[in-house]
């Protein structure tokens, strides 16, 4: 009998029901670490291998495949919509996104037009081509988009080179700052809408960056699209998980956004996470340095933070 | 009647007293941002600014004239005792402090000595000009050290290159990193201990980057060091002021180590440090990237947060 995906512990975990082991698995587990990636990909670009739904549906089987992970996460990047609409960035292996002619004023907005359903059809057929394979063995798939603030970041500064750029664009001209955020939230919305009708079984979303925002930037340029982003993608009955950094400093306004599931970082005890997430679901908390160092060392604290997690639960239930 | 210092609204916020008005003044108040500043330096190191007393009390003093803030800091820098010892480190302009030869290994730690009192004469001989200037008007001196993990990580990594080296240390080779922090941790105490001696009035304890460790790493490389470096202050008589960025996941620890005061940074709410610090005062809050936009963003964010402060502060009371 094939086991029903809706009854798999990552999307059961997802909607915060009871799992008989705790589901594992991996931001970027598909990519430069597996010797059989680096083989598949050769020396083009990452943009250009996402375009190829073949190979990159094989990136995203290679991982299930080697480590047995409880999701696979589709093969694509947060600047895919950027790259579609025409906008011009690259990623560059070693840097990060890089863009040619970044946004510097509103006279620059014309050139992030809509996001069309055929700009990310190659990302759609990769999710076809992956649940197909997936069908099997009820292994559930994870589509992603990027939100705003995060995506903007590449296409005001120009790359991966902070922040005050469009920072000084929220304080100088929040006008244009929303058009843009508003553009962008429009396209992370077709972006995973496409890839849940071509079979993705939950959704996360990268606000990445976050945590560089203080509280009055976050109330006023970030949380309101990512509200309409979480809602947008409950709508369509998928589990939605939220990514950032550095959140520590708002956990309880993040808990308010609408998200299923909050994907932290290293930066806060995972059970203080628990705690203050009311009504989500918590997944994350290993800092992937750890890897760097000796196998046990990355072991021990990938199963302190699993017991962490079943400990608070347990307290969570006993109260 | 020359106004007593103890008096002053720092001090007294400091020590959580009641201040008819919120005391205010800035990190890197000293410095390029200033004409005069850039005047008085010319083209050499920072470093060779520091060790010229004379020099570095002049750089200490004109922001107090300049904008009459309500302490001055004295112009040093974390990275003087490693420079004083002969450990071979630079502070280049625009890059950071850059080490020649780093710590790589148990091998390299002998060549951090003991820090003497003759090793920082020239920060205390600037503490003492500077106490001898302000003493006529009652405007306190803060004296700083760098703590542990943060000084490591210039002097592991060669500069400001990230922290995968010094966690890749802390993970394999614990005993190496334990050696390391325990000798910055006597060296941080005899540099602040010299500058109380020579008539600062409190002390800010820099562990800039205490939020890129996970609570293991803090709770074994980080706390305990911090938690000697505040007693030994605080047996000196003056407040202790801790300073870091991204603790919004660490609060309720960082205010079980014994100090005054916490310095936060921009990425949580003012008030819910305030309630989340029960025993410590509460400065900061501003990101300073605001400096960039308009003049009336920067005042309106600077008021914000402290209305926010003020009525946490009634909020609290009231209770």
């Amino acid at each position: 009998m094939v086991p029903a995906v809706e009854e798999s512990s990552f999307l059961r975990a997802c909607r915060g029901a009871t799992v008989g082991r705790v589901p594992v698995w991996f931001m970027r587990q598909a990519g430069r670490s597996l010797p059989e990636y680096r083989a598949l990909r050769g020396s083009g670009s990452i943009l250009q291998a996402i375009a190829d739904p073949a190979l990159a549906c094989e990136a995203t089987l290679q991982p299930v495949r080697r480590y047995g992970v409880d999701a696979a996460i589709v093969f694509s990047d947060i600047v895919v919509p950027l790259h579609a609409i025409g906008f011009g960035v690259d990623v560059v292996p070693g840097t990060g996104p890089v863009v040619a002619s970044p946004v510097r004023g509103p006279g620059d907005l014309d050139r992030i037009r809509p996001l069309e359903e055929d700009d990310v059809a190659h990302v759609a057929e990769t999710v076809r081509l992956v649940a197909k394979e997936l069908a099997g063995d009820g292994t559930p798939l994870i589509g992603l988009a990027g939100a705003p603030f995060t995506v903007a970041s590449y296409a005001v500064e120009g790359g991966s080179q902070g922040f005050t750029r469009l920072k000084t664009m929220l304080y100088a001209e929040p006008k244009t700052a929303h058009a843009l955020f508003d553009k962008l939230t429009r396209a992370a919305i077709v972006q995973i809408e496409e890839q849940i009708a071509a079979g993705a079984e939950a959704a996360q979303i990268f606000e990445s960056w976050l945590g560089e925002l203080d509280r009055y930037d976050l109330e006023e340029f970030s949380f309101p699209y990512l509200a309409r982003i979480a809602e947008a993608v409950r709508k369509k009955g998928v589990p939605v998980i939220f990514f950032g950094t550095g959140m520590g400093g708002h956990l309880e306004r993040i808990a308010a956004l609408g998200f299923d599931v909050v994907s932290i970082d290293w930066r806060m005890p995972i059970e203080d996470a628990r705690a203050r997430l009311p009504g989500a679901a918590v997944q994350g908390n290993l800092d992937s340095t750890v890897l760097l160092g000796p196998k046990e060392a990355a072991v021990d604290r990938a199963l302190r933070i699993v017991k962490a997690v079943v400990d608070a639960v347990h307290a969570f239930k006993w109260k």
